[in-house]
């Protein structure tokens, strides 16, 4: 193990986030509230930038498990000083409750334990909208986009931080990609910052809803989220947007670069707008009379919140939890399935189930035909047998730790409905679950306990379970 | 497609059926009630047994897919034919409440839609009663044990219809071995019918619940399950049998012929009572104050309570949905896990779980060294790597079933909990869920179409999914 090379990835992560402080702490000075909980992070974070650039580098080398424990201690570490300024600001007593928060921040899960998110500082408010923002792409990615590293170690970070089954396979040189998906991920926003505006909606919320959409975490500066507003422009423009910062961003690179075939003839593409259009339908028809009159009010509202669910962004228009049952069973069902991968979106990832579906049905073949050699087959190209692997022993793992953590949660003593669909939310790093942690509700009353359980959910969801499994892992640290 | 040879197994299917229904028309005759709904039946069966026997047979060959199509339509068959009796006489009114009650019989599931059982004639209880024996084994490999096929022709449908991974891999013969585990399974039958006499049980109750309890299956013909004799005795003897009937049943063969070694280090062996230990206690402590006084009390409700989830049985001593989330959330969990392959317990069997966990454990091994190739061992063997496909899909489609049937069937418009944990139970077949359908409940309410769901749930878990699945696939039923 490359530690030397770790400690020098920790470092910079830790001036990355100095630096970030400072957008949080002008805000503060603009309304009129005091950034000195920012000031003492930044020094905190400065601070430990220096020490953990102090050890020399004697070799450049990093493989796949530098780039896992890398990708995992960063989140850990980035998480734990970037809580700091909420126990500061007294906007919370307890550590363990600021840690859940900006978890869930850089997760872009959006669960939250604040009961009383309108009365939180506008400077804190947007600290918590901005964990998003860089929490979306990938908190090594953006140093990545900023600080350029060499081409091979890039691509071992990426590995680990990047969604979903097939990094670079569109795009096969990952700095220049990098750079560029995240200069489209800028303009998406501030297209977004506009639109909203335009909308009626305060700069100040316009911002922090943007930020909240681009990294599909949820996080809301309304404590009825995107409701408040109650315009269907609004919801139409986020619920859009929300979709769009789901799709995988290689997509948008090959519109770019005009190879509009390949682009939209993608079958994940095909397949997430697809189970998106039959869950809204669906849910819309399950609404109609009892709850809305009007099939384009039904419409309206069932498209956001699938959208929103799916998307694993968390925004709400509407108490989702009072729904009939088959609407809700749809939306966990949604949760599980998330967004595409190489998108901001959480999940199991649309291409993922693809691959899973087309591998099951090659099993039944296979039954039939037990000596017939046939090859899985996804968008023209041949799926090796390790990515099929590595998708069915996620799938594995995700629902394994989904009722193990399940079970740990039950201790509190919430009804089922609440205690699983608050594991589901934060492993899918959506936001809201039901029952008492349903669109209205919040996480603050949960045991410590469960929150660190939830938040380490959390991190496995946005790092794809792997890199956090790996540092558990005794064989990862044994000296070769 | 050889149909001939189909057509000739599901006739001896009939005929053996037209055999069976001579035990319950049998027992309605002691009791003074009338067994013409059972003799109607018989002729039914009688005379679909000679018109499938008619077309001559040309070939003799049977390949897997003759064999997964076999198992498949012999069960769909037997389910609607032994459905009759409970329509002829009047126990209901609707055929469909009869084909989920006898299909929940046959797949040794339990789930019942009688609202009042007590008031149900003692020769229909026995014929649920002895479904639940038939099918625990498999109705074919009852044939097969009294009627031989050839060793290659039984071997496909073994593969089809014995549970687990690991078919035939302790004993290679497989028709000895076919008749050894059925003395095995009637033995241990009888020495239970005679320990719950002992118990002072009536005679009649005895050999039912000695039946349900050999099949895992869980009827019982008192309203309140076993709970209803509240002696210590019956529930501990009944608890240990519901254990030792979820065994794999070649450990039995192995300690007959004084293997004890391979025995009793073997994995899965291990696993099963080590996991039933340990939600034993976590649910004994669970309960214990606010449930229980005395840890012994809270012990014996919990094991009897675990033992009859974990394999699948599905018996009560008390209303568990009563006790706390944590404890509801483990018997949710070892519902799915099950109980060993190759006895008569359902679930995703522990050495699948046991599989599936090495395989993670390999998995991220391989990440940490993209070079380095190791194979997953088991009990001193190496798991080939088509085996651990089939075990990933298989928990993949299992997953993907249960929550797209939850989708359906919460149509009906029940809470979650009752909608998710009615799946749940119907496709590990275990009996009871949670909720509406809790051990004080039944399935009455459910609509026909979720109780259809339910029923091709149970079969789908019966059967370990892919027989199933094989007959709505296209190229089963293409000429080659």
């Amino acid at each position: 193990m490359n530690y030397r090379m770790i400690s020098k990835i920790l470092s910079r992560v830790m001036g990355v986030l100095a630096v970030l402080m400072l957008f949080p702490a002008f805000t503060a000075l603009c309304y009129g509230e005091s950034p000195s909980s920012f000031l003492i992070t930044m020094a905190i974070a400065a601070t430990l930038a220096v020490l953990l650039a102090l050890p020399k580098l004697t070799r450049k080398d990093i493989y796949a498990r530098e780039g896992f424990v890398s990708v995992a201690l960063a989140w850990v570490l980035i998480s734990l000083v970037g809580a700091l300024p909420f126990v500061f600001a007294g906007e919370t007593t307890s550590y363990v409750d600021a840690f859940f928060e900006i978890v869930s921040g850089f997760t872009t899960t959006g669960s939250s334990i604040f009961t009383d998110v309108e009365s939180v500082s506008h400077g804190h408010l947007l600290w918590r909208s901005l964990s998003h923002w860089i929490g979306g792409m990938g908190v090594l990615v953006f140093i990545m986009a900023v600080v350029p590293l060499s081409e091979e170690r890039s691509m071992h970070i990426m590995r680990a931080e990047v969604p979903g089954p097939t990094v670079g396979k569109l795009v096969p040189r990952i700095r220049r990609s990098s750079a560029i998906t995240y200069l489209i991920y800028v303009v998406l926003t501030i297209i977004l910052i506009i639109l909203l505006c335009l909308g009626d909606m305060p700069f100040f919320d316009s911002v922090n809803h943007a930020m909240a959409t681009a990294g599909t975490g949820g996080f809301s500066v309304k404590a009825i989220s995107i409701g408040y507003y109650d315009s269907a422009y609004i919801d139409i423009v986020t619920g859009i947007f929300m979709m769009l910062f789901g799709v995988n961003f290689n997509i948008y690179f090959l519109l770019l670069i005009r190879k509009f075939r390949p682009a939209l003839t993608n079958s994940e593409f095909i397949g997430y707008f697809g189970i998106a259009a039959a869950a809204s339908l669906l849910i819309a028809v399950d609404l109609l009379g009892d709850y809305y009159d009007s099939f384009w009010t039904a419409l309206r509202y069932a498209f956001f919140q699938v959208s929103s669910v799916m998307t694993t962004t968390g925004f709400a228009t509407t108490n989702f939890d009072l729904w009939p049952s088959f609407s809700k069973a749809i939306l966990v069902l949604v949760m599980f399935i998330g967004a595409s991968a190489g998108s901001t979106g959480g999940g199991i990832k649309v291409s993922r189930i693809l691959l899973l579906a087309k591998t099951a049905k090659q099993e039944i073949v296979k039954m039939l035909n037990p000596r017939r050699t046939s090859a899985v087959r996804m968008d023209g190209h041949t799926v090796e047998i390790t990515t099929i692997r590595a998708a069915l022993v996620f799938f594995t793992l995700y629902i394994t730790i989904t009722f193990i953590s399940t079970v740990i949660v039950a201790l509190d003593g919430f009804d089922l409905v609440t205690t699983f669909t608050s594991v589901v939310t934060c492993i899918s790093n959506v936001g809201p679950g039901l029952g008492e942690v349903g669109p209205m509700g919040n996480f603050s009353a949960f045991s410590d306990i469960s929150k660190l359980i939830l938040s380490a959910d959390m991190l496995l969801g946005r790092l794809e379970i792997f890199p956090i499994l790996i540092l558990f892992t005794p064989s990862t640290w044994r000296k070769k």
